[in-house]
């Protein structure tokens, strides 16, 4: 038996997709040919997930509806809730939201009362009514009302986990954020969602899958990991420190460097501005100075550049969002990104059934019991 | 935008594997070099898994020992109880599968407690138990005892079904169903639980997106489909004239061919024993009649065999077991191939994240909410 570096299918091409280009022109990234540092500048979420999901921007009027839609949604039933009461408070919120959704499944199944549009909907506008039900019961037995007046889903997640409607400027942080981690081409979780899709599997399943994908600390977990490392920091100067014994003893830093990407991640900039932005509304550059020094020297002794999760989490620490709750607000995001593919994938199907190289054991014949 | 006939990776090696391989030597199907009609004929579930899992066939002292763990790992915690008990009647057995496996996860998290090996054979413990504590509870709203005495997993899932320990040709039945369904290199349902794997996410996150893959009917829910279509036929002769229709207007029939074997199932003549030998034993040779019919025609047009899925349709039947519950027993039998992939990936890891080519539009300007 040879054991060889597994590849991991990179540059193998799994498909074709309209969707979204990554690095096509460098370091862009562009949903449906718009770019990402121009949706979240001028755009919002909600207008990002409708381009996904239906394949254009929305017009006033259909954004209007969408946001009213959305709104409607948040409400969970019953028996979603007599569920979620069961979770310990010691669960991973990743595996809340992943059982919530497959759960959700059991109740609101797809059909022709649900359909995959609308399931899409659903799940982006409910899993922050799922986390903080369940956040909320688990630590005080508090049974939240889930079903806001905000406009936005941003809005509407600082509002649930803080028991008081955002402020302006860190809900349009927190949508910012959002439009970035929207979409992302075949990630895993993405790549994911489209081989279950590729059974003719339904759209719970792809999503649940998909979170469970998202879950792991070379994916969605990357923003967890780097607040750890950079709240290990007291100061800029014990990073350098710190960090450079990190790098000597071969350790991997999370929230640097990216498959596609090889100079620069053109998320990267607009969430550090937003990272600046609210250290400076909170008065706090602590955080900020010890991510911006951390970014230095790994550029100086790595060539490593920061991706989408490294500022991520300065940002979302500063919106006073605790550590584990960040790779939930990814699942919110990456929702409309992942549904745009199982409806892309449904829409021109096959099943996906890739083959091996086998380096196991030659035939052998049958050994019985008392042989062995 | 074009739109050329997607390849689902099919001839693409996505990586190694030294569990199993497909049609080696024409049909054949090995696991770790044991060929499958072995197993089936000579070994048990609980052999098989041991094999998968640990590499090796166990002695009589490890298969008794494994025996016993596997045993005492048949309870429910009461948490997942009263969550099974919200699921409605009308849900999907997988869909209960797939929650009742994440929501486990929240209560036995992966860590030193709970080890990757420890959990799948928890798992394979207590599908069962998951599936009819919910399925008797839905249906009448009896809280029943799942830990049993059963020697085996098979006899365990028929006990718990019918309420009452079954003989053993119906026992033996299902174990060799389930050795003949417990691993398949890369299908769909094996490559997502890889994928999921590959970002070092959870062992519970991988097995419920491996669940979810094989949910759809282009996968796991191919021998369901193959029951309908056998029990839509009263006799051999109306199937024939019934299925040459369905053969006339295009449709695809389950339960025939595969993407990987090309002249024969390996699997097939084992489980159409069993279906014979249950005919035989029910004294009712209908459906055993009509599959038959079936096969031959889909051969005689179509140059089609039977897959594994066909005759496991009308074995299951003389089982008494209903047919929204076949795909359940696939994943019972699978979680032990399922398992050993993630295992193995986990040994010698790289993300799997593949290309894509993009057909969507190219780079466009920002288009303002009130130029839409």
């Amino acid at each position: 038996m040879t054991t060889t570096k597994p590849s991991g299918l990179a540059g193998i091409v799994a498909g074709e997709t309209a969707i979204c280009t990554v690095g096509h022109e460098g370091n862009s990234l562009n949903y449906r040919g718009y770019s990402v540092s121009d949706l979240a500048e001028h755009g919002t979420f909600e207008e990002t997930a409708y381009l996904l999901i239906y394949g254009k921007l929305p017009t006033k009027t259909e954004l209007k509806q969408y946001q009213d839609q959305l709104k409607a949604l948040r409400g969970l039933p019953q028996n979603l809730k007599a569920m979620l009461e069961q979770i310990p408070a010691s669960a991973h919120p990743m595996d809340v939201l992943r059982t919530g959704c497959s759960a959700l499944g059991t109740l609101e199944t797809e059909g022709s009362e649900h359909s995959q549009i609308n399931i899409a909907n659903r799940l982006m506008a409910c899993f922050a009514s799922m986390l903080f039900y369940w956040y909320h019961f688990s630590k005080s037995g508090r049974r939240i009302e889930t079903q806001t007046e905000d406009a936005s889903i941003a809005s509407h997640f600082l509002h649930l986990l803080h028991g008081s409607v955002p402020e302006p400027i860190f809900a349009s942080a927190l949508d910012a954020s959002l439009v970035l981690y929207a979409e992302h081409e075949f990630n895993a979780s993405t790549f994911t969602a489209r081989v279950v899709a590729s059974t003719l599997s339904d759209f719970y399943s792809a999503i649940t899958a998909a979170i469970g994908a998202l879950r792991g600390p070379l994916h969605g977990g990357a923003n967890e990991a780097a607040m750890e490392l950079i709240e290990s920091f007291h100061s800029a100067d014990q990073a350098e420190s710190g960090l450079l014994d990190l790098l000597a003893k071969k350790q991997l830093i999370m929230g640097f460097g990216h498959r596609v990407y090889k100079t620069s991640d053109p998320r990267s900039q607009v969430i550090k501005n937003w990272s600046r932005k609210l250290s400076e509304k909170n008065k706090n550059m602590s955080l900020f100075e010890i991510s911006e020094r951390i970014e230095s020297i790994m550029w100086r002794e790595k060539k490593l550049f920061p991706n989408l999760d490294f500022y991520s989490a300065s940002a979302y620490h500063h919106l006073n969002i605790p550590t584990n709750m960040f790779t939930p607000i990814f699942v919110i995001a990456r929702t409309s990104g992942w549904a745009a593919h199982i409806i892309e994938q449904r829409a021109n199907n096959k099943l996906i059934r890739p083959g091996a190289d086998y380096t196991g054991p030659a035939p052998r014949d049958w050994l019985p019991l008392d042989k062995r």
